[in-house]
């Protein structure tokens, strides 16, 4: 059987360029350009919680990471470094060598692609949990922060939201996807895309951003408790694929597009000035974003359909407290 | 029932004075001072591994951030912001605030001794886990690594050994100590105290350090394996408690000594002609330093009972994947 420091040798030490001293010491060490800050977030990952004890560990490998590396994307960081610490069951039938190889290869595949170097970590005995902390740069004094939104400012989100919660719904029977539907949702839900490079790009531009992990409305909501704002969104321009398209308005798919969580598309917030410039980043980027609607004075969130009447919810959010 | 934001709004936001942005964005924002590198270091402790989930949460508060500055002491690192990560089990007799309430008093408390600043953090419902990564300071090129230890250099630690693992063995009802030896081990196990002063005056002379968490031999192993040299060490100069001399010499409690773990001690390096400074350092710190052995050529731990004859242990050190 592996030892915790053969796994960690075998499977979580590879070269870190990025840092003056990766895996093995009793810390890494990191140094940060000058004229920069460092931005820090964690996620924790639990089976039951967070996906199936059963699930694909590739994607679980991809998707720990992924989750952090949108958190970056919201503050407009560069990822830098990971810090991975994992706690593993007893191997039963599945061996510890087979799991951990394809999660190692699912994580390192997309911190190869962001250049992040896993630089420290721990592993011990126990239920299945991941916990990653992501530390990335940013200019001194241009993070984007949940903030600084002001009235006036139009409401943007990347991507189309809900695809994740669908396929969720899917897996649980609470829903059933058409075949075409199926593939695309599940990788929404399984192997998400960080918005890493618009994050950056948005520095400059956008107010105020957050990453949608929790929903729309409970994410749109932290950015207006912070700013001290209000805001009207109209569902008709949220963004949605051609599943959620025909699921809606079946009450079920409207809280997936609205508060299923999961999407890790960022929602920002810019001066109705600047509204050229994001579509030309839109382009640019080859992301879709997309006008949702408007800060203003005052606060709470109002969302209208398109006939421009007032929805009312009773969900606004995941809680990992409250499922 | 509260919230995910909840919890994190009542007890986990406190001031951070070190941070640029602390608890509740997407991520926290922090600034190293100029010509410092930054030490990052992470642990987890997992209920039925490193603690019984009834144990108390001020004493875990306490013990999971301690665990975490031992590291930075080892680096010689001054620890400087916290990340902190929790998943608890569904609230059953006892409420989710008495635990949270006092784990976070536990944690604070000594967070605050060392002028730490919790600045992130994630929570989850699961089975119960702590996970904490620290992030500390030290001037570029200058931290303590497991790798610089040299032939001829004497080898080092602090304080006492063994006591937490009597304490286990003691609780796991596998040793009887006396009624008044228990609270002394007890707290040893429950409240470690990290040498993190201790470590940043080590710089400049120390060739290498480590701090005792899988037990003296796995650790100074580290030590030799990174170094590529060998040591010998004479068990009958390691300072211990008047506890372990009553059991000693009883192989389970040489086990305890030698391959216990959770002492959270540095074991060190330094050149002999620099053993009046640490000796110094030993009475100016008010903590005992002791010389147990030396670094030579070679490779191998050779260990010498007090009559000079070698002795074999089965164990080696503690690992959470073989309990």
């Amino acid at each position: 059987m592996l030892s915790e420091f053969d796994i960690i040798d075998r499977y979580f030490t590879r070269p870190s360029p990025g840092a003056v001293l990766g895996v093995g010491d009793d810390a890494a060490l990191i140094k940060p350009a000058r004229g920069m800050e460092l931005a820090v977030s964690t996620d924790m990952l639990v089976a039951g919680q967070h996906f199936f004890a059963d699930a694909d560990p590739r994607k679980l490998g991809h998707k720990s990471l992924a989750v952090n590396l949108s958190d970056m994307a919201a503050m407009g960081a560069r990822p830098r470094w990971a810090i991975l610490s994992l706690a593993l069951p007893e191997p039963t039938v599945r061996t510890d060598e087979k799991w951990l190889e394809a999660f190692a290869d699912g994580f390192f595949g997309l911190a190869q692609a962001h250049q992040v170097d896993l630089v420290g970590g721990d592993t011990t005995r126990g239920p299945l949990a991941i916990s990653v902390t992501i530390i990335g740069e940013v200019a001194t004094g241009k993070a984007l922060r949940r903030s600084g939104a002001r009235p006036g400012d139009d409401i943007w989100i990347s991507g189309q939201l809900g695809d994740a919660a669908l396929a969720l719904a899917h897996v649980q029977r609470r829903m059933v996807l058409e075949p075409g539907e199926i593939t695309g949702c599940l990788s929404a839900l399984h192997t998400p895309t960080a918005r890493v490079e618009l994050g950056q790009r948005l520095i400059g531009l956008a107010d105020s951003a957050i990453d949608i992990s929790d929903g729309l409305l409970a994410d749109l909501g932290h950015i207006l408790k912070s700013s001290k704002v209000a805001a009207v969104i109209n569902i008709s321009e949220i963004n949605c694929s051609a599943a959620m398209k025909r699921c809606l308005p079946r009450a079920l798919a409207l809280e997936c597009l609205l508060a299923g969580g999961d999407d890790y598309e960022l929602c920002f917030t810019v001066p109705r000035s600047r509204r050229k410039k994001i579509e030309m980043l839109s382009l640019e980027q080859r992301i879709p974003l997309t006008r949702i609607g408007e800060i203003d004075e005052g606060e709470g969130l109002v969302v209208l359909d398109a006939a421009g009447n007032t929805i009312t919810l009773e969900t606004k959010g995941y809680d990992h407290f409250h499922v």
